[in-house]
This record gives C-alpha cells, structure tokens and sequence, in this order.
C-alpha cells in the first residue's frame, strides 16, 4: 500500500453501498459487506452506514447522493458487468451530472486481456463505459475495471474481483487511525442479564472507548463476548482490565 | 401461518434496518439480511431496501423514519438486548413519538420463563420495556420479546431468535403474490459478454418480467445464471423458453 496517503488523526469515514436485486430477493447471499466493512475498519476507516438497493437508476442515485454528502466514501459493489440490468456506472454518472463514455484507457486495458480488439464484443465494450472525471480501479481478475469518482469507488459485485479492486482502491484513500478492538468472554455461565449492569457503569467511566456485548447461542446455551474498542491503545486496555476484573468478581 | 391474512393482489413492499455496531465493523457478519429477504420473498413481500446503522438513537430514528414512510414495512433485527447498548426500542418510540415503559405482557412472559420475579434483574426487566402501542412478537428462544408497532417490527440481532420472531410476525403482516423465480444455467462455456445483446432484446420483449444475469467465478472459471422473475408463472415460463433457446443458439 506504498501509494496511500499518510494517516490522519482525524477519524475517516466510510458507507458501503450494494447494487443488486439478487440480493434483496435473497437468492444471493451477499458476501461483500462483511469483507469491506473489516478490511476498512483495519485500515483505519470507519464504517457508518450501509445501503442495498435494486438495480433502478432513481434509487442508486438517490442512495448514492446521501451517502457521499454524509461519509468521506462510498464503495459500491455489483452491477458494472456486460449485461442489460448492469446500470450502476451509468447511474452513478447521473449522480454526478456528468456524461458517460467508453474510455479508452479502459478499452486498451480490455483489448489485452481478451487478446485482440476482435473480441470486444459490444458487452464487454459496455463495461468500458466509464464516467468523465473518473479514474480506474484496476481489476487483476477479468480485466474490465471499477472507478473512482469524487469520493465514491465502483467495484464488482463478485467477490473475488471486489476483493482484488478494494486491495487497489485503498490505495487512493486517505486512512485514519485504526481502531483497535479487544475482548473479554465471560464464558457460558454469565449471561448479559448478570453483567449488564457494572458493564454500563464501566462504559460510563470510559467515554472515549466502546464497549459492546455481543450475544450468540450455541450448543452452550448463551455466551456474550464482550468487546472493547478505541483509537487509544492505553484507553483500551484500561477500560478491558476493569471488564474482566467485573466478570472475574462475579459469582458462578 | 393460518392467521395470516390473505394475500393481495398489490404488490407489498418491505425493508430491512440492521442496527449495530459490530455489522459495520466487520467482526459480526450479518446473517439476518438475506434469511429476512429469502424468507419474505417466499411470503410475497418485496425486500426494496436494506440499512445498516450503529448503535446510534439519531440515525436509529433517522432510518426507520425514512423506510417506514417508504415501505408497507420495516423489519429491524438487533439492539433489544439488556445492556446499555441496547437502544433500538427506546429509539423505536422516539420515531414514533410515543412513550416506552414496561410491559405487564413481557414481564409476565419472562418471569415464567426464568422461574419467577425475583429472578427479573434490573437489566432483564429492561427487555421488558416496550413502546406504547406496539404489541409483542413473541420469542419462544429466549422469551425477551420483539414487538411491532405500525409498520415497524422489531426483532432480535441472535439469528435463531430472530427467525423465530419472524415466524410469529410474519402471521401479523399482510402478504402479496409470490414472486416466483426460475432460472437457466449456460454453463461454463457462454460468459456474459456473449449473450448480453440477445439476453436484453429478450428482457425488453418481456417487460413483465424481470431478467438478472448473475456471475459468479469458481473453479471452472466464470459462470452466470440466468434468472427470471415475475409474478405471472406464464409469463415467467415464456420469457424462460426464450432465453434457453437463445442459449441453445450460441455455439461453444
């Protein structure tokens, strides 16, 4: 990541936006909010909000103007492919009132990929098409590229190949500090009924962390783990030192 | 589902807010978004939009305010648990205005499944508050019980307390005519640069239905399905005919 910009202490935020009927029907179950949201908060990047919307040019346009007036980024993922339900690139041109062409920067980089401007059938010239104003967001995988405009970053929605342009995406992004993340499992005998309480008096002394109890049900019954979070490694570690001391104090 | 009521013939609508900190930080992935959307979609109900927002009363109140004045209904998962991060219900009954207290119903529910009052510690009773007005969705997991009110359900984030929530809630909504789906699979030789043109032409002939094409990249390189959905199983069996016989056009 040798090209990104130097961390700021200044806290950098981020909204993820997927494209995509298939995944508001259910039949795909999206794999790419997770990845994002965890490969962003690593970087220092916090993420605030998350949208999916169907494949319709007033609702990617509507969500995409919302989310890049409130966050420092956008990153959206599906609906850049060959086929005709594939609008985002074009909506998001709209969005930025700007026109839409194919760019022959992303022609030359497709025209290598499938040997010879022959096989540039009128699809795949379709997923050159890129919004005046943007720069490529290179795809390693198949070729046909995401782009940045403004604040907001277009990626694939398969993905492997999201993944591949996000690795090259960050590289034009400003990052923040990281927030680092700590966490304390009470085990199956405590539930969040029992720790509640002291758990909110411990936040309360601890304004500049977050803490979090995170529920789930397994074969044990219920556990909660307990998590810490903050900018402030110190700040951190003081605030799970009180956390486990309270668990540790609590009779089984 | 017997005390559900009929199905209608307008389309009914839905969204989908996922409240909490840990989904936008990537430690948590969601696993709520595409049970709630599959499981709707069988019912009826069209998924038209997802958020995801932190543990945050404004952009709680915000979200809900904004998708339930959009869709006949808001399905929300997480943030109803006992600890002070916990805020969903409480910023459920600041969107809508309406005051939020102890429920006599809960309190009579969790006492029987904890095995008597004192037994309901400050931090369980507050799983017990609920906003005026709203009834409870029952929560035969755990007992701690969702609620709705208006058009706003509420659930929990635990996946296999939600589902169970969403099996008594769904008995509350009102449900539309199954979307029915079906799909064709080109198989590994036809790409979607090969057959986005006549795919279109076929989609725009068959405005009744909508027609995806969906890739996805695996060990036999790439593949996309083809899916085809409507309302009408004879128009989506017609569009159907159409895009095998144009796949079985295409030479290899």
């Amino acid at each position: 990541m040798e090209n990104r910009e130097p961390a700021s202490s200044a806290a950098v935020t981020a909204s993820i936006l997927v494209v995509g009927d298939e995944i508001l029907s259910g039949r795909t179950k999206d794999k790419n909010i997770g990845y994002i949201a965890e490969f962003l908060t690593g970087a220092g990047i916090d993420v605030k909000e998350v949208r999916v919307v169907p494949d319709v040019e007033e609702r990617i346009v509507e969500a995409v103007n919302a989310l890049r007036s409130h966050y420092d980024y956008v990153l959206s993922t599906g609906g850049i492919g060959p086929t005709h339900d594939d609008i985002t690139a074009d909506s998001i041109a709209k969005a930025f009132g700007v026109s839409i062409d194919v760019s022959p920067q992303a022609v030359e980089i497709m025209t290598r990929h499938y040997g010879g401007a022959e096989h540039l059938t009128p699809a795949r010239l379709r997923m050159a098409r890129i919004p005046d104003g943007a720069e490529l967001v290179l795809n390693p995988v198949s070729a046909a590229p995401g782009f940045m405009i403004g604040n907001v970053i277009v990626m694939a929605g398969v993905p492997n190949i999201m993944q591949r342009m996000l690795d090259n995406a960050i590289k034009k992004m400003r990052v923040g500090a990281v927030t680092l993340s700590d966490s304390v499992s009470p085990g199956p005998g405590i539930g969040e009924g029992i720790i509640a309480a002291p758990l909110a008096a411990i936040a309360e002394a601890h304004p500049e962390v977050s803490i979090g109890s995170y529920p789930s049900f397994g074969p044990a019954g219920f556990q909660t783990q307990l998590v810490i979070r903050g900018k402030d490694a110190a700040k951190v570690a003081a605030a799970k030192a009180e956390v486990e001391a309270m668990v540790a104090g609590i009779k089984r």
